[in-house]
């Protein structure tokens, strides 16, 4: 499916039910999170505070379903191919719809996602291996520390690509330019600093391969506010399933940042 | 000493003799290269071909001492604390002054140097240790080639600096913004991958710790024309000794590029 319109009308329908990856090229993708309107000041600040893990796209108005500054037609409760639900901070399911849940306080918040940094480098001649073998980034829980804000805290979550030392300084370049999009990475070469013990066991997402004469890189992980609710035990709180994404009319280029 | 004016009369007059490092902050310093006419043409074009190790600052006129690009009272025969004597390619001497050697066929070549960057590194809050441990930076042959011009070929010289995961990440952002002193690194993480075997044994230069948290991160140097030289054998090639550069009016902040 190459028009964003195209992708959510079929989301929608529930004829695409999957992953998001590959979906809508060229078009910005995000990550989701919904928290009733008593939690949504605490959370923007969350979000202001932390920007490589959570760069506000944007914010609903409290029970409006609707995202006009992503896309005309976009509703929330529909467009998105799975929705992960928490209750008090621990996971219940996962859902297609969220009609059925969705309520006059609560606000949906849209955070940027590194499908619009992968499509960059791809272009650019950097392989990514988790898109060519066409599974899911693996996503690692941290011993990095996000700055709280009310009763949101908690370790960043983090995404990891393997590069070739070239090509892991062409990435951090090429991804400085996207700090709507994660920006520059974290780390980069030694994940026991970072509190990860083992590549092979992500927290969410498909492990991916190592080589030898690769550094595996590291960038802040818009599934990071599944791991703060955690904490912050939010009555209700609706994300997306990891790699099931909010697919907006916004392009990719319009988010390069001319330094 | 502040005032590169002031750095060159020092030198002029043989009362600083030792290296560069830290002599009028702000102002760039470069490599040199002096060459008989008959090669300056190829050299050029090797210069050209790799600018990431040799990024021309300025070209002499044939028998020409004075670069005015650089300084208006630049004198390139007197104004290096050290220089380096090759002769069919082989090191022959190091000198304080070459005023006997100049010759009217003579043309010198001023490359930018890595000292130009690392001010900005400092400048960012990212340390730089043999800087702040007051020694030379270690550099090392590497197994990469260059691109070669005419006699002119070989491998690439490279300078390391240690740095923990974030700090090198910001010490890409940064250098990549300097493209005329080298630019962003091209290596990072895996000496043995580009040839060095032993971190601790310098091609020149000296050895500098990289601890159990760093990084060993690599940029192209501009002591690479002394690799090539011992190829090309030209009968006669007169360079600085490393770490003592050409101090010039330029200053740092002119080379920063904006994309």
């Amino acid at each position: 499916m190459v028009d964003p319109r195209a992708a959510r009308r079929a989301i929608r329908a529930g004829t695409h039910t999957g992953h998001t990856a590959g979906i809508a090229p060229g078009y910005v993708q995000g990550n989701l999170c919904i928290l009733p309107r008593e939690y949504a000041e605490d959370f923007h600040a969350f979000c202001e505070r932390n920007p490589k893990p959570c760069p506000l796209l944007a914010i609903s108005a409290p029970g409006d379903p609707r995202l006009p500054a992503l896309a005309a037609d976009l509703d929330i409760r529909t467009d998105v191919p799975s929705y992960r639900v928490f209750r008090d901070g621990e996971f219940v399911e996962d859902l297609r719809d969220i009609r059925h849940l969705w309520r006059d306080d609560l606000v949906a918040f849209v955070l940027g996602c590194s499908f619009s940094f992968e499509e960059a480098l791809i272009e650019a001649g950097v392989p990514v291996r988790h898109i060519a073998q066409g599974r899911n980034v693996p996503m690692y829980l941290t011993s990095i520390d996000t700055e709280p804000a009310g009763p949101f805290h908690g370790k960043l979550v983090v995404s990891m690509r393997a590069f070739t030392p070239q090509n892991a300084i062409r990435a951090i370049q090429i991804t400085s330019r996207y700090p709507r999009v994660h920006g520059a990475p974290v780390h980069i070469g030694k994940p026991e600093l970072i509190g990860i013990e083992d590549l092979d066991q992500p927290w969410v997402g498909d492990a991916t391969q190592v080589r030898a004469d690769e550094l595996p890189v590291f960038w802040a992980c818009g599934v990071t506010p599944q791991s703060v609710v955690r904490n912050a035990r939010p009555p209700l709180c609706i994300t997306h399933t990891p790699g099931h994404m909010v697919v907006t009319d916004l392009t990719n280029a319009s988010l390069v940042s001319t330094p």
